[in-house]
Formats: C-alpha cells, sequence, structure tokens
C-alpha cells in the first residue's frame, strides 16, 4: 500500500459510471476516483422516469435515492463511496498522451484537467429525432434525462393538454404512452414500420396493438411523422407521411438514440461499425488504459456472435461492474455479452422477449428455424389464471432455443426470465420439455406455459404437428383459398365468439364420429383450432391417424388471433 | 396401418397415467388404450386441494375439468380421448408370462383380465402415519386423494373445529395449514425434527416460521406425535415426544408418503434403493415392455447422479408424456432427471427452491461448497417492492450453481423459475453475474435479485467479502465472544429497530472519519451489517483497506435476522 494511489476518472453519472466508480471503490479502498456529470444529478433510476411522469409515485427523489432513502448526490458519492462526483462538469476532451481529461465546469465556463490512470468512459446515448420540419417547436420532448422527466412531470401536473402524440411504437413510446393515459391525455403513437415494438413477430405486436387501443391510446403504423406543425412556436400538430393532420399539444419522440461517441471519437479511439464504441471482452476500448460501459459502446451479441448495440439500464450496470473490477485488477472480470433481452408493462399487458424473433432470425441469415405459437394461462383457471401468448424460436438442426416472445395479462415476466437463463445456457427443446420448474398452483400449471412451448415446439420439429400462423390462415380466408377449416370446440364455446373465416364446427369430443362431415380427399388442406388449439391438435392427430396427409393446426387458437371476431 | 393395433393398459388414472395415455394417443390414433383407476374420479388436480379446501374456490369440477370446462369423467376419455377408462377398478396382478393385469372392480368384486402389448405403472403413492397409538381415532386425516378433499372441506363447511393439529413441517402441511387458516381454523405444525421445511437451510426456515407465527398458525419443532388422543374413538388431542398434549378436534398427517410398488414388487420388477419402482431413462421397468411413471419411480437428480424419489405432480406429468412417447416409439423420448426444484405459498411469502440447500449438499458429501445469503427488494421501492431472502449455493472449485432458496412476500417464483433453468444448463456463478434479464421496473431492479446474489456469492468466492451467517453472529453475541459488531445504517433506521446484541451504531458515510473509534488491534474479527448488508459489504470494503484482517459481513443483514429485535 506504499505505492502512489491509481488514479481514476470515470465521465459519466448515469448508470454505468457510477457502478464502475463504486466497484473500483469496494476493490481499492486507496484509489483516487473521479466522476465527472454533464447533468446535475448522478445514479438516476432513468428506467423509472415514465412511472413518475404517469403519477405512479410523486416524490423525485425516489429516482436518486439509494434504497435506504439516501439521495446519491456528490455529498453522498464523497461520504459513503469515498468518490469525488464532479456534477454539471463536462469532459470536453481527452489528451491520451498525457493521460489527462480536460473538463468545463458548465455554469461558470471554468476549465480545468484531471490526470487518470485509469479512464472510463460512460457518456450514454442521445435520443434521435426525426429529420423534419417544426422540430424545434415548443411542446416536443424525449423523455431520457431526468431534466425530460421534470418536464413531463410538470406538463401532466398542468393538465393543461387534451391529445399528444408518440412519435415510435417502441417500448419507451408505450410506457410514455400509458404515463399519459394515467394522466388522462389520449395519445396516438406514430410508428413508421409496418408493426410496433419491433422486438416481436407482427402477430404478435398485433395482439399488444389491439390490447392498447381498447385504452385512450391509438396506433398508427405504417407512417412517419413528416412535420411537426406549430403556432408561434408552439407545436399545435403532426402531418404523417401520408398527409394526415393530427392536432395535439404535446409530443414524445422515442424512436431510439445514438451513442454519445464524440468524446471517444475525437480521442482517436476505434468506433465499432454499428456507432458504438469498440470493446472487447473486458469493456476496454482500443486503448487498453481506457474502459467503456452503457449505452455508448457496442457489445456482444451470445446468440449471433455480432456486434451488437443494446442501450439498457440493466446492462449499463452490468457492464459497470466488469469495468470496476478490471480498473483496479486489469483482465479480472469479463462482460461475454448479451441475449437481447427486454421487457415492457403495455396497460394491463406485460411484454418481453429474449433471444431472437423469427423475423429477426431470418434477417440475420438464420433460416433454418422452426416456431412455435401457443396461448395458454399462467396459472389454473381455479386459481384465476391470466392469459399469456408465447412464441418460441429454434434452430432446427441442433434444437437450441433462439428466442422466445411472451405477452399478455398474464406473468410474461417470469416466464421471460426463465427462457433467457434458458438461453444463457445454449440449452435446447429437448432441455427444455422436460424442465424441473417450481409448480404450484399459486405459480404456475402442472406444465409450466414455457415448458408447453417447448413441447409444442418439438413436436413441429419432430413432425408430429404441422402449425400454420393465425396470418397465414387470415390469408387463406381472404383469398378464398381452397382448404377446410374446423372449429374443434364445444357449441356454447361456438356461439359465445368465433372467427366467421368460414369455419365449421366439430367439436373434438365428437370428431372420430362425424368423419364423413370432413372432406373425403385426403390431400385437402384442413386447418384446425380451438381456444388455444391443444384441442385443435388432438384433432388434427386424430385426423392423420384416419389418412389425412395436409393437416395444419392455426398456433395459438383463437387467442392468438389478432383480426376481427364474430361474437 | 394393416398390422394389428398396439394394445396399451395404464395402471393408474391419476396425472403421470392419463398423461401417458393421451400421448399415446396423439402418437398413435389406432392403438387400444386402457386406463386402470382404482378411484372414482381421473386425472385430478392434487395440487389444487388445499386451495379447494381453503375455499379459495368452492366449484369442485375445478379439480377435475379440462380448461375448457369439461370433467374429465369416462365419457370425456372416451369421446376427446379415445381412451377407455376404467375407475373404480384395481389392478390387482402383472402377469408378464402372459402380458395380462388382473383387475379387480371395487364396487362389485368382478374380476376381468386386460392384455396388454405395453404397460404403463402409474400407481403414485401412499401418505405415511407416524406409527403411533390412536392412529385410527375419527378426526385423523391426510389430503392426499380427491376423497381426502372432499372430507376437509366437508369439515371446513361444517365449521365445527376448535383448533386443529398438522403432524409434519413440510409443504403439503404448510399448504394445509393456510387452508384451515382461512377456514377461521387455528392451527398447530407438529414437526419432528429441528427445522421445518426440510428443503430450506434452518436459517432461512427459521424467517418462514417467524412469519407463519404472524397468524393463526403454531409450529413446534423437535417434537413429534407420541400419540394421538381420542373419546369414544373420536380424536380429542394429541400428546407430543415431550409430554405436552395439544387439544384439538382435527389433525392431518402429511409426513411424506411411500410410492405404491407393490404390484410392480409383486410381478417382479426391480424396485431401487429408495423404495421406488427403477426405471431407466426411458422410464422403462426392468421389463422392456413395463414403463412406469410419477409417484411411484424412482428418478436422476441432475446434481448430484443420485436416484432420489421426486413424488411432485409436474414431474409425474412429464414423465407420463415421454412414456406416452415411448409406448409407441420405443426410445424416442427420455427423461433425464429433476433438479430438485419446488415452491409453496405460506400465507404472505412464497418460499421457493430448486437444487441443494447448503445442509443438504453436505449431506451428499459435496463439502467444498460456498454460499451466499442477501436480502433485497424484487422491484424498485417506487415501484412498492417487496421483500425477497435468498441464498445462492455453489461448488467452490467450479463454480457451478448448486442450489438456490427463495422466499418473501416479494416475487420469490420468478427468481426460483431462473434459477432453476440455470442449474438444468449447469451454469456457474461467473455466468449469472452477467445474465442479461427482463428488465423494467414493474419486474425487476436494474440488477435482480438473482444476479444480485450471484454477484454476491462471486465476491465470496474471489474472497473479496467474508460472510458470516445470522446464526453465527447469534452465538457470537450469546457466548460473549470477542468480536466488534458495527451497525453501518443510519441513526433513523437504528432508533426504529436494532439487533440489540452489542453492538456499535456507525453509519457507513461516517466510517472513514470515525475509524479511530473501531479496535485498533488489525486482527479483532469485526462484524458488520446494515439493513441488507449492502452498505456493511462497501463497510467492509473501507475496514480491510484500513488493515482490518478479519472482516466479516453478516450476510443479509437485518432483513435475514430471524431472531428477536429490539424496537
Amino acid at each position: 500500500m506504499t505505492s502512489q494511489p491509481i488514479k481514476i476518472v470515470v465521465v459519466g453519472g448515469s448508470a454505468a459510471g457510477p457502478k464502475a466508480a463504486a466497484k473500483a471503490r469496494r476493490m481499492d479502498e486507496h484509489a483516487s476516483i473521479t466522476i465527472i456529470q454533464k447533468e446535475a444529478d448522478l445514479s438516476m433510476a432513468s428506467c423509472g422516469y415514465p412511472y413518475y411522469v404517469g403519477g405512479v409515485f410523486d416524490d423525485r427523489n425516489q429516482l436518486i435515492c439509494t434504497s435506504a432513502g439516501i439521495v446519491r448526490d456528490p455529498n453522498f458519492f464523497e461520504k459513503a463511496k469515498g468518490i469525488d462526483a464532479k456534477v454539471l462538469t463536462e469532459a470536453v476532451a481527452i489528451d491520451r498522451e498525457s493521460r489527462t481529461v480536460t473538463c468545463k465546469h458548465l455554469p461558470t465556463g471554468a476549465i480545468s484537467t484531471l490526470a487518470y490512470d485509469k479512464l472510463v468512459i460512460a457518456t450514454g446515448a442521445t435520443p434521435l429525432y426525426p429529420p423534419v420540419p417544426g422540430a424545434d417547436l415548443a411542446g416536443i420532448h424525449t423523455l431520457h434525462s431526468l431534466g425530460d422527466a421534470d418536464s413531463l412531470r410538470a406538463i401532466r401536473d398542468a393538465n393543461q393538454v387534451q391529445r399528444a402524440v408518440i412519435v415510435g411504437g417502441g417500448l419507451i413510446g408505450f410506457e410514455v404512452s400509458e404515463a399519459l393515459h394515467l394522466a388522462g391525455i389520449p395519445t396516438t403513437i406514430i410508428e413508421k414500420t409496418s408493426s410496433i415494438l419491433p422486438f416481436l413477430d407482427p402477430e404478435l405486436a398485433k395482439l399488444v396493438a389491439n390490447h392498447v387501443r381498447g385504452f385512450t391510446t391509438d396506433i398508427i403504423t405504417g407512417n412517419g411523422v413528416a412535420a411537426f406543425l406549430g403556432e408561434a412556436g408552439t407545436l399545435t400538430g403532426v402531418k404523417l407521411d401520408n398527409g394526415t393532420e393530427l392536432p395535439c399539444q404535446l409530443a414524445v419522440v422515442a424512436v431510439g438514440v445514438r451513442p454519445n461517441v464524440a468524446l471517444a471519437k475525437s480521442a482517436g479511439l476505434d468506433i465499432g461499425a454499428q456507432g458504438g464504441i469498440a470493446v472487447n471482452e473486458f469493456m476496454q476500448t482500443s486503448d487498453p488504459d481506457i474502459y467503456a460501459a452503457g449505452d455508448c459502446v457496442e457489445c456482444t451479441s451470445l446468440i449471433t456472435g455480432d456486434k451488437v448495440r443494446a442501450p439498457y439500464g440493466d446492462l449499463a450496470n452490468l457492464q459497470g461492474r466488469v469495468v470496476g473490477q478490471n480498473l483496479i485488477q486489469e483482465g479480472s472480470a469479463t462482460f461475454p455479452g448479451i441475449t437481447h433481452t427486454g421487457i415492457c408493462k403495455i396497460f394491463d399487458y406485460t411484454v418481453g422477449f429474449t433471444g431472437l424473433s423469427a423475423g429477426r432470425a431470418r434477417e440475420l441469415g438464420l433460416t433454418d428455424i422452426e416456431t412455435a405459437t401457443i396461448s395458454g394461462l399462467d396459472i389454473p383457471p381455479y386459481m384465476q389464471g391470466k392469459l399469456l401468448i408465447s412464441k418460441m424460436v429454434a434452430d432446427r438442426k441442433t434444437g437450441r432455443v433462439l428466442g422466445f416472445q411472451c405477452l399478455g395479462p398474464g406473468d410474461a415476466s417470469k416466464r421471460v426470465a426463465t427462457v433467457a437463463m434458458a438461453i444463457l445456457g445454449k440449452l435446447t427443446v429437448a432441455d427444455l420439455v422436460n424442465a424441473d420448474l417450481p409448480y404450484a398452483p399459486p405459480y404456475s400449471l402442472a406444465l409450466d406455459h414455457v415448458i408447453t412451448a417447448a413441447q409444442v415446439l418439438e413436436n413441429k420439429l419432430l413432425g408430429r404437428m404441422q402449425g400454420i400462423s393465425v396470418a397465414e390462415v387470415k390469408q387463406r380466408a381472404e383469398t378464398g383459398a381452397d382448404c377446410f377449416i374446423l372449429d374443434t370446440r364445444t357449441p356454447l364455446e361456438f356461439e359465445e365468439v368465433r372467427l366467421g373465416i368460414g369455419e365449421t364446427l366439430i367439436p373434438l369430443g365428437a370428431l372420430r364420429g362425424r368423419l364423413a362431415e370432413l372432406p373425403q380427399d385426403r390431400d385437402k388442406e384442413i386447418i384446425l383450432y380451438c381456444r388455444v388449439s391443444l384441442r385443435g391438435y388432438e384433432a388434427a392427430a386424430i385426423l392423420q391417424g384416419h389418412g389425412w396427409r395436409n393437416v395444419k393446426v392455426m398456433e395459438g387458437g383463437i387467442m392468438a388471433w389478432p383480426y376481427p371476431r364474430e361474437k
């Protein structure tokens, strides 16, 4: 302990930065550690902003305090962490030769220079704006900084906005939409691409859209914002690509972020092909004395091996902890990569995903995949089980699980976490069909939703069941394709709700006695379903046993049907 | 399809049997499939019995109907499944030479003989009774069959019982206790061993016991039932091993089950060392034409490789599905084994586990293990997070996760499912510290409880933190051991609640300035804690940085302290 204490400078005080600094402190009580933070606040719980804006809680300090209720201000960092946190201070340049960072105190403009032995860049990301006219009007916001949250919260509290538009149908867009709904403000979500929530396959995204439209929220897809409209410098509406004008007094832009790499770039550090700072598995940049973490970096997909950007708060924390260890013991910790996991509360639905959607897998050239879509309860009906709809994706050759999407009013969070761990473990469908998961009626069906998804996928992989998606069935019905559509539910269920696509009702229990009512051409395409398509699957097995060769189960059944039904 | 249909006979109609039969049917529409069921009902949701008894729901049919509401009676099996289900029929003998099963119709005594090509034994298990006097008194029940559930539900509805005793402090005992509490009946749980819930390490079991004692339930441990006491053939109380007499009008015995292997044994099939029917990974008995599944078999622990009994409903279903496939395509499906996963709702707590507890691991000779106990919220405080207390166990050499216990009012179910999948994937602590789990404030902290548990365990494995259990600290305090105990919370928190074991309060934020108040002997044992021991851990790092060499963090902090506190 007689050597000179190591000098650590951390640029960025939101998530990855403070985590790296705090971990380094725990690793070395004598290190000199300084955080440079542009904003006024430190260690903000930024994922909590939508809930503060929506009034789920009212105490702003909750966003910046420890679980013991202590606000994480510079005084806290000094006393509890022994860290010098300089807020309202911007790192304007890095001199790698002299190992110094030039800083500017924003209120005074004072310039200072900090020497470092090891430097951390955790500069985060900046929200993107659509490059359209009117983007400088008052009334256009993002929800990225705590200042943004303050502004939107003030708008909520002022209660002057009649209608808002959300630009971007991703996670943040939906969270903001729900926050504004809670505040009594109707919103329209504008999504330029054809489908909301890009991590979901379109037929599942459509189910979410249906759910959201039941609240004070409308969704417009396939139509971007062409211009923000205003009067006297203030927003009065948006004009869409197709010419539609929507009046609104508030627009929240949530079309993604770009990593803040200017500081790193001007210091000559490598920037990756995805636009983030390039780091190795130790989170080390191209300069071994400079680490980077959080929204500003690229990391590795554990599924594809590709470099990806993944600007999520949990990953920033994980990466920050790895950096903190390596600052003190170089090479002692690694961040192997991510599995593309995320989740979002969207009104009464939970919408989660891990790994790749079928669409994304195919985009990446993983075309030899199989998928299974299922519907089912999270816990038994007698325990008031709620619906979940899932799609599992696997590699056809190896059976390895590549992705899982899960949504609905049921407990999707648990199922996504479970499959995220399976994907991390590179488990196969064969592993999952026999998984020993915690079962008791308050928590699960005897065969958990995840297991059932894997079992259906296994049935498809083994050729025991041929599936057809709701989208394909819809298309068959619309184009008048030559197929026979069979609903295998009870007459009572049929009475309550039906698809109305020319289907015939033969309840499963009666099917063996009514085979004569089916097309006798054994090569005719027969499509079966029920409420969730379990009975549909059993019926398919019966028909196959009686020689029908082109029998398909509509996956997920009526519960996964995102199109209008007859009631 | 011109060959003779295969003849399948399934003995047992509860869980594994019907599952095997139904899967076989889906695999082969033309097989002849018969189920022999001793009881009147079929495919009972037996894990739902406590909730029916407790009045969580009132419609008994919910226990025996499909999710579409159709009762699974012989007519349903015939119509929907094409399966001949013979209820109130007992399989009395198997003749492997002639491949026949002799059956007895219980109401009439009629004997019949069924021929089989493939046979399934799914005879389940029978509840054990303590071998003590008075066990035949009226008023002593189990909760194993639907008949048992009917009896206990009738007792609940009659509302005549003033006090009940539960014999056995395992999962079923606690579920029954809660059911009786819901019915307004105070209970005492009697556990012969020193600790309830044998899959938990004792200090965690104690936390559950503390929670339960807040309801109308008392727990007595280390004291078995010596005799059931009665008058005129009816239960009036129990006498314990220590002579205490407890008056009660109802006793529910839940001390485990023994597998029903008589039929298999008399047919000459191999019985395993654990007392269950021996099967291979195809669930095939020592006779390749006879399969067995469910509570009557032994299966393999995927952690130790040992044979174990695991009489759980979910496993019976998994095994039944494997049998169903192999009945039609021999060798087409395997059941590799179990990971010792389970869960139970105990009043406002969820109590779950997967893998091995530290105690169980040591019993099995796995002594080179490390553990970490943590407390923390499931979701952020601003989202009304609830407490979880967990213990993770890992192999010290390989870092492989061997077990996880998790309990509390928070969402333990998700965390146990997550770690169950990690254990199935043979993941290590190093894998878990960087897990990409679904994060959003309604569902998780930025670093999920599971990740934090793994990170603390990693800190211990790497020697960065030395832990001490609450039990050891209690013992130090009681024996007046020469150690210095430091509470690192704020004065306000200290005012609200404290351990009162001679501790000194120095808030973390003040510690660096008050090092002079600590014992200056750098080898003196110093024990630190806070509410959950995160600040305790940070304080430990400070002391180590200043030369103290014997610094220990009390794991889980005050929230994991199961002994009396000062308020």
